[in-house]
């Protein structure tokens, strides 16, 4: 019983240092019917950046002619530069039946939630705030200051994880995207994305 | 991070044949953590059954107090008898961590799942109408006609699959005990059921 079927939107958010590049990256490495999704941005491409792979790089009049004509999913400023998520692409890969990952932070995650009811949110957590410590303090490139700054919005961002679907602790990565997959495994069997199959022994009954 | 969790309420439903029993002895052989909820009849028991193991058998007076009671999560009449769950050892059960499996018929469950919303509710289907005439046939006891109503049943019941939350096809024994186990382990992952892990991370950021 094989049904041609639409893929699964899923929001993959977390504070900084939970580790969701990393697990975004073996997820797609494992599934082939998995993509990700490329944001938008106005700022300059930096040295190794390639447009359509890291971002697409747009100019401020196309970003805004973009959001005029409602192309974007979700969008923000930061530093003076736009950054969104296009929508078509997505639409598209659903279409053909890619499960599209959307790794983006938490306060983008709430607005793509805000206006889709139609995905799946996974809010991937840190196990400890001394981890996190641990974490930042690991990159070597993070001042006392930074680190303090960090973990004081990763602790903002964890108050926001009621927002989500599922929780994922990221403790280490092989159980992480092993939790991830049985998530999306999971909601394959929704009601909703097997009524298909549910028509098709009814249609069938009509011959018995 | 370990921390002492609520059971969870799991409704098993499907069309008689559709294999949910053997699932069912599968599972509980498979998960400590798993009991199945016995229901109460007023009918008599027959050879072999047990009290407390099959069902909790009760005299009309016993049922009719209790239900008075409203110590049934729901009960219906067959044939002259009553039949019912009872909430008590429920209860007791998720208090203690079990995750519990309610076995019931189409309409029952939907019973259940009007009156609670704190489960989850999963559907088994036969994969065709065909097997389900081959499992029925298989069976040796019915007749055509008893074969055909029962199928006028589970089309009737197949109908109602848009009330549950899962549907899972049992092609294959193992492999629908298996998706039942990934719907499981997906909904411990519910932002409901990990709260408690991101309180306790965000508790012990106080002292960081």
């Amino acid at each position: 019983m094989r049904v041609d079927k639409q893929g699964m939107l899923i929001v993959l958010s977390g504070p900084s240092g939970s580790g969701k590049g990393t697990i975004v990256s073996r997820l797609l490495k494992e599934h082939d019917d998995m993509v990700l999704s490329i944001s938008a941005t106005t700022r300059a491409p930096r040295a190794g950046e390639i447009d359509g792979v890291h971002y697409y790089f747009l100019t401020r009049e196309q970003f805004t002619q973009m959001r005029g004509d409602n192309q974007f999913l979700e969008w923000a400023e930061y530093n003076g530069q736009y950054y969104g998520t296009p929508e078509a692409p997505i639409r598209d890969w659903l279409a053909a039946g890619k499960n599209v990952i959307l790794e983006i932070e938490v306060q983008g995650a709430e607005r793509v939630m805000d206006c889709r009811a139609d995905l799946i949110s996974i809010f991937i957590t840190i196990p400890s705030m001394e981890e996190l410590r641990r974490r930042l303090i690991g990159r070597g490139s993070e001042t006392e200051e930074s680190i303090r700054a960090r973990m004081g919005v990763a602790k903002r961002e964890l108050q926001r994880a009621f927002r989500y679907d599922y929780v994922v602790i990221n403790d280490e990565v092989d159980l992480a995207v092993e939790r991830i997959n049985t998530i999306v495994e999971a909601e394959t069997m929704r009601y909703g994305r097997m009524e298909q199959c549910i028509m098709e022994v009814l249609d069938n009954a009509e011959t018995q």
